[in-house]
């Protein structure tokens, strides 16, 4: 049985950056996210591809260890995105959307899937999210992620799942919008009184804010001056974040929590460095360290203490 | 002979924001630097006002110990400035602006005011920038700011002062502007290019970024979710940085830097919580750093060493 189960797309991605273009590459939220979370937990992907779904995509999941008996192989064709992305990176300007065997996509889980402890519920209709949390035996932890389209669709859904989940990631935009909040501060308490107990706001290069009970940690980007392509940057930062957490001692241990933001950002900063899954397909654990540490290294605040205590004794 | 000497202006601001409004209150760069930095240096000021400059206005500086020998009452009327700030609240709609008297500001310095040890040139003509800067005799720290009336009509001269100084703040918008660059990030890097050894890009409820030699150091804003009036953040910011730094041991040492960062976010995160400079009128030394360690707690990563350690002590 797999430490994470998690639901979502696989697809195949054609993107133009200004660095450049991918051309039905690797894609898909279930995807991103299996690939990063991999590298702290094992994971077991559930999702739908066509027939046309490259062997070398499947290879790419298969050598990270993701298990991918859930990974339905229908007949048609795979779920294919293209986008465009201008000189701000925040936002994609989507050129079309196939969803292909996607459409009919009603994840029926196995009874070991059921069993996971942790659950990663990405972006796909609220309803089917929900249905697919119905299936599991009682998950020590559920999160979930959503999007602009089902926020437009199907606002009671979401806060219907939200009141059955634990962790919930949005950016920043979308929990104003799903919300009506003026701010990602405010939205967060709102989403947080739909029930779960821990709210992460995503901002991309602005970072991520994270809200524990009554108190909100901040947290930002890992900075890099040039990115190539920010794809999937939210469901890899989730993969860290749900990656690393679930292989702590502690969900709910705020320390944890708050590595988890850091490693999720580290993920996200990785991811972001090459097109599509290409820079987390095979990563090592003592970079992505490496890189955790040199973020906490560049955020750091060194305590006043000993400098004030110097000022009082000079003053004195 | 006072630590540091700011020159900049001293205005009457009118405001609107959704939380309320404010009228002919006190206000500009010069004014919120100097409450700012006064918990930390003494400060002098440089600037100019009418003859119908509120009394109580002058009190409140001189409450904190702002040195006013610099700041002349001319004949005419104060600076005026009129803004409104929507939802947004990152940008001001600007609805007046009167020069008034600050048209024909041209700082002399006194003796005393040539020897400070750090100044501060707040966002003035980038000339007259320079023009004050060659009156100081060898300070050991100069800092300025600018904004985009500048960037728009004198590039040249912001790119010539920079070049004598020490450290440059912008927030990213204008650091974009007045480079040409994409993002944040190369646009430090080019500024660095210009001079300054160290540039800090300010990005409001985003917080802001440094670079110091080749690094970049990154910072969340102080989580609030309601603000008032962000009016003078950028200028209390920089009072905060300027402030502490002036106050170390070294003004190279990265640590005292970063620090400084945390100061400067503690400061503006005080005075966006109610209009003018209401909120950083009487503050007091032990509340700043009350806040200043909550902010560093609220963006602390844990070091992953021990669950790592842990972690290899299972695995093997």
């Amino acid at each position: 049985m797999s430490d994470i189960l998690v639901v979502g797309s696989v697809a195949l991605d054609s993107v133009k950056t200004t660095a450049g273009k991918s051309v039905e590459a690797l894609g898909g939220s279930a995807t991103y996210f299996a690939l990063s979370a991999s590298y702290f937990s094992s994971v077991a992907l559930v999702g739908v591809v066509g027939q046309d779904f490259p062997r070398e995509h499947r290879r790419t999941l298969e050598r990270r260890g993701v298990d991918l008996e859930g990974l339905k192989a229908a007949k048609g064709k795979t779920f294919r995105w293209s986008g465009k992305y201008g000189k701000d990176a925040a936002n994609a300007e989507t050129l079309a959307t196939h969803l292909n065997v996607f459409k009919e996509f009603k994840p029926v889980l196995s009874e070991a899937q059921r069993k996971a402890p942790v659950v990663f519920l990405a972006n796909i209709d609220p309803e089917l999210q929900s249905e697919v949390l119905a299936q599991m035996k009682g998950p020590a932890l559920v999160a979930c992620d959503t999007m602009n389209y089902w926020i437009e669709s199907k606002p009671a859904a979401i806060k219907k799942l939200l009141a059955k989940v634990d962790i919930f990631f949005s950016n920043d935009q979308e929990a104003m919008r799903l919300t009506g909040a003026p701010n990602a501060l405010q939205a967060a308490e709102v989403l947080a009184d739909w029930g779960p107990s821990v709210v992460v706001i995503k901002k991309g290069e602005h970072g991520a804010l994270m809200k524990v009970g009554s108190k909100f940690f901040v947290f930002p980007a890992y900075p890099l001056a040039r990115i190539k392509d920010p794809t999937g940057a939210g469901d890899t930062f989730a993969g860290g974040f749900l990656g690393y957490l679930a292989s702590s001692a502690s969900y709910k241990d705020v320390a944890h929590l708050k590595r988890a933001m850091a490693y999720g950002t580290t993920m996200a900063s990785f991811n972001v460095q090459d097109f599509s899954t290409k820079n987390i397909e095979d990563l090592e654990r003592d970079v992505i360290d490496e890189r955790f540490h040199d973020l906490a290294e560049r955020m750091m605040i060194p305590r006043a203490d000993e400098f004030l205590k110097a000022r009082r004794a000079v003053a004195a």
